[in-house]
C-alpha cells in the first residue's frame, strides 16, 4: 500500500496541496500549504512556477500517488483553457517525480465535500472543520485552499483504499 | 536578433512542429515533424509523452523563441481543459529549455491562415502550397499539422521581425 498521498487543488492565483502519510492507524498530515501566483506576473510565467513548485514539493515529500481537483462546471473556454494549461504543468512535474499517471485521480469539489462533510455543497469553514477532526489537528486557521486540498486527499484515499 | 524559432500546433492526437533558423536571406527549415500520441493512450499518459517528444525536439534544435497555435472559438469546457493541458506541457518542456516565456507568442489559426494566404479561411491544401513557396522547398507531401506548425512559425517571424 502506498504510503504518501498528494492533494493538489490547481487555481490561477493560489494551489492548495496537501501531503499524507500512512501511520500504524489511519493517516497524517505531513506538509500543507499553498503556493500563490502574483496575479501581476504573466500567465505564462505562472504556469511554469507553478511546475517548479510542485517540483519542489514533490521532491520534499516524495509521494506515490496524488489527486487533482478537477472542474468541470460553470467553466467559459478561455477559463478553461486556463486551469488546463495548470493542470498540464502539475502533471509534468508529477511525471517528473515518478508518480505514475495511473496513480493520479481526479475528484469534484462536490465529491470531496459530500464525503469529508456529507453535504455536496458544504461551506469552506464546514470543510475546514471536518478535516480538522478526521486528522486530530487545529487546522481552522490554515488558508481554505490548503485544507481543500487536504480534503481532496482523504477523499483519494477513502476511493482509492476505504 | 534569435537565430532558431520553433512553432507548435498542439493537438491531442497529432502535433505539428517546425524548427526554422535565420540564414542570410530569410528563413530556412531545420526540423519539421508530427508528434502522434495515441488515442489508446490514458490522457494522462498522453499528456506527460507530449512533454517527453517536445523536450527531446528542443534539445536537439535548441530554439530562442516559440509560437503556439491557440483556439479560442467553438470548444466546451471539457474540449478546452485537455487543449490547455497539452498547452501547460508544452509550456514546461519549453522553460526547461531555457525559452523565456516573454519569448513565446500564441497565434491563432487564422491569423496565421491569413498572413500566410492572404486568406483567413484557407484550406489545409492552400496553407501546405503558400508554405512550401515561402521556404522553397516542395512541402505538399509534408502531413498538413506539420506545415501548420510552419506556418505558425512564419507568422511569428512577421509579427516579431516583419
Amino acid at each position: 500500500m502506498p504510503s504518501t498521498i498528494i492533494g493538489i487543488d490547481p487555481g490561477t492565483l493560489n494551489t492548495g496541496y496537501a501531503v499524507i502519510v500512512a501511520k500504524q492507524r489511519g493517516w497524517g498530515v505531513q506538509d500543507l500549504g499553498v503556493i500563490r501566483l502574483r496575479a501581476s506576473l504573466a500567465y505564462e510565467q505562472r504556469i511554469v512556477l507553478l511546475h517548479d513548485k510542485i517540483a519542489e514539493i514533490l521532491a520534499a515529500n516524495r509521494p506515490q500517488r496524488a489527486v487533482l481537483e478537477k472542474v468541470f462546471h460553470g467553466l467559459n473556454a478561455a477559463s478553461a483553457i486556463k486551469l488546463g494549461e495548470l493542470r498540464g504543468a502539475v502533471l509534468v512535474a508529477l511525471h517528473r517525480a515518478n508518480v505514475e499517471m495511473g496513480n493520479i485521480t481526479n475528484i469534484t469539489p462536490a465529491q470531496a465535500k459530500q464525503y469529508i462533510t456529507g453535504n455536496g455543497r458544504a461551506s469552506k469553514l464546514q470543510v475546514s472543520q471536518a478535516v480538522s477532526s478526521l486528522f486530530n489537528l487545529r487546522l481552522t486557521d490554515a488558508p481554505a485552499d490548503a485544507t481543500d486540498a487536504l480534503a481532496l486527499a482523504a477523499t483519494a484515499v477513502n476511493s482509492w483504499f476505504g
